[in-house]
């Protein structure tokens, strides 16, 4: 099954709304195995409509139109919908009863506008919308079906949930689409598809699609199987000797994410862990809190900007930072080690570097930075070497951290 | 202007991307006069790709391409491009030399597919992409541009910001749509409109139109003129008697954000600052070490996520904790006092509250937060109550804690 979709609001093109229900449509119908070919989004105009309606792509089965359907006068898609499918409005009874039980049990006076929802299409079939008063529109013409729904997210999920997708599995038969991603670290993408090519060849032998999704400093690997759940175990055999070739730089699947992966190593192991920051700024130890529960593992935390608080709070040496400076192997490796005294846990992860833009030398470059480690085990650092861009290195240097802790762990 | 935008990737419309370039693209192109009508997403794949450029809305001047260029063998953006306009690819010798200088940089060695993002067709003009390795193109056909960039949002951003839109700006009669945006913290959208409805009022007779932009714990007012920058002194004059109306709310202007107002401030009086954070968990700290220079006047922070180093690091009196509990007017107000201290700074600010979904009772329900800011002229903390949600309610304290400090300064 193909469908395309059509988001209707200047909203979205001027860029103030980021339109995140063409991407939940699209994890919807990929999950019941119908695939989204192509979606776009339109001005609040009726000849884009019009225009958008007539050029739907080839071999496409239905179409669903989102927004342009509300209480207020701008609105013009019902109208322009009438007028494409050569119908008229009239008000649909039990949609007006549902508008009124919905102002009444609100307590809320209804106003002429909201009167007008209940005026619909003839012929369309009526798609009950539980979550507000701008009820969903179900056309076919020519053998196609188009759909148009409100584009206030929660009313339009709530239409596609209870009423699209139960028609959609009746009428068509559904390919089962199955996705697992591995999630990497550490390993920019050409490098990785070099380390990994001859796994990836017998992928293709067994019809398995891979897709690599590069964010920076993360590479997912995405396997798709068209033969749904019967290649699961397939594909986790796969994902187990992908496991064995790049351990370093694997850490996850789907929905995973470091902080999730390391805050479940620590509480399998009932160990704690602290950081003791310089250019990362907080930002290490505010993710690794963001995951629920962190409290059980995660104690606390110390930014030491300054030299001064370095030596002062932390007990970075002065001789140190003298001889070898402030970002060196030698205060990273003092910072991670007092952290972890200071603090009183069993890891303290240290970072500090040369974010940028300014703060660079030959000898010690912009995107320059040490990462320390210390637990029971010792205490090591290591160093990096990534871009120009501040916010770029500090994200690096968090993700680098925090793989650096889970293969320390 | 009129521009339509087409983003290649099948992560797009399987929904593992939000497609944030159409937003970001959608907002550049407004702010320089141009027109974005209609964006879509399609699959990485060549048909689909001709199909979109041979089914370009009319009246358009550009389309913007991204997506489908990158090192691994999966892109096909280029080679169909290079059919589309009928020419073909050769090593562009400068790009080359900019990966070649971009891998030595980072001491990384370069892949046969890293040479090979420097074959690029003949008959465009390159973009130098100066974030990455994947350069930008520009083709003209039959009086209209088409741009193909790299789908990665920061090289994306980059390309369009340096090569694109100051070519644009050269070649179009672009409309001048003069903006100015006063940015608020602290009243809800609502109570806001409330309170400057005189002035609103008075702005409409003036044919200025005025947009609230709400995001949790901020509103912006974007007074928009189509006179271009011939009102920008009637609209100063607005600014002014609305920052008369609502001073402890309106914090800045345009791109301003509290982190560069405290931070203007604070270098302005050649004073220091820190933070001991609780239950904002070093985003505070974070946010306002994110501005560049920040060094010069924000020293460091304690997380005391335990009640253990609340008392040993930061040095909260056991008797406080016990007798009125870690949320508490005691607890901030010993946090911030203690922090001043320790840190060695002018102003200290501490929060502490009961972020969620855990920890909330009769008495300390989820979302109290209390914020303490110390200073030489004294220590005081003030109680917020937020909602029911986590990562809402930190947001909401750091915002009320800048706010909170920079009408301390």
């Amino acid at each position: 099954m193909r469908i395309e979709i059509i988001c209707i609001g200047d909203e979205l093109l001027i860029g103030q709304t980021i339109n995140t229900n063409a991407s939940w449509l699209g994890q919807t119908f990929s999950s019941i195995g119908a695939q989204v070919v192509k979606s776009s989004c339109i001005a609040d105009d009726k000849n884009e409509i019009i225009s958008a309606l007539n050029h739907v792509s080839e071999g496409i089965h239905a179409v669903i139109i989102t927004g342009g359907l509300g209480p207020t006068k701008d609105d013009i898609t019902k109208h322009t919908l009438c007028e494409y499918f050569n119908t008229e409005l009239e008000i649909h009874a039990p949609t007006l009863e549902k508008i009124q039980a919905f102002f009444a049990a609100r307590n809320r006076p209804m106003l002429e506008s909201n009167n007008l929802q209940a005026a619909l299409p003839k012929d369309c079939t009526i798609l009950t919308n539980n979550y507000g008063t701008a009820a969903g529109m179900w056309f076919e013409k020519n053998g196609l079906i188009y759909i148009s729904l409100p584009g206030v997210p929660y009313e339009m999920k709530g239409i596609i949930s209870e009423e699209v997708v139960p028609r959609f599995q009746e009428r068509f038969q559904l390919n089962s689409i199955y996705h697992k991603t591995a999630l990497t670290q550490g390993l920019g993408e050409s490098f990785l598809a070099e380390k990994i090519k001859d796994w990836e060849e017998a992928l293709k032998v067994q019809k398995l699609s891979l897709a690599y999704l590069p964010s920076p400093g993360i590479v997912k690997l995405r396997i798709t199987s068209f033969k749904g759940q019967r290649d699961a175990l397939l594909i986790d055999r796969y994902m187990s000797e992908l496991n064995l070739l790049i351990p370093e730089y694997f850490y996850g699947f789907d929905d995973d994410t470091l902080p999730s992966v390391i805050g479940g190593i620590l509480k399998e192991k009932r160990k704690t862990v602290g950081t003791v920051e310089s250019c990362t700024s907080g930002l290490l130890a505010s993710q690794l809190t963001s995951i629920p529960g962190s409290s059980a593992y995660f104690l606390g935390s110390i930014l030491s900007y300054s030299n001064d608080l370095k030596m002062n709070l932390v007990g970075v040496k002065k001789d140190t930072l003298e001889k070898f400076g402030a970002v060196s192997e030698q205060t990273a490796i003092e910072m991670a080690d007092a952290g972890r005294k200071i603090l009183g846990v069993d890891f303290c992860i240290s970072t500090t570097g040369i974010a940028g833009p300014d703060g660079g030398s030959v000898e010690k470059p912009v995107g320059l930075v040490w990462i320390g480690i210390s637990s029971e085990n010792g205490t090591f650092a290591k160093k990096y070497r990534f871009g120009d861009h501040r916010e770029r290195n500090i994200l690096m240097t968090i993700l680098s951290a925090q793989n650096l802790l889970r293969l320390n762990l």
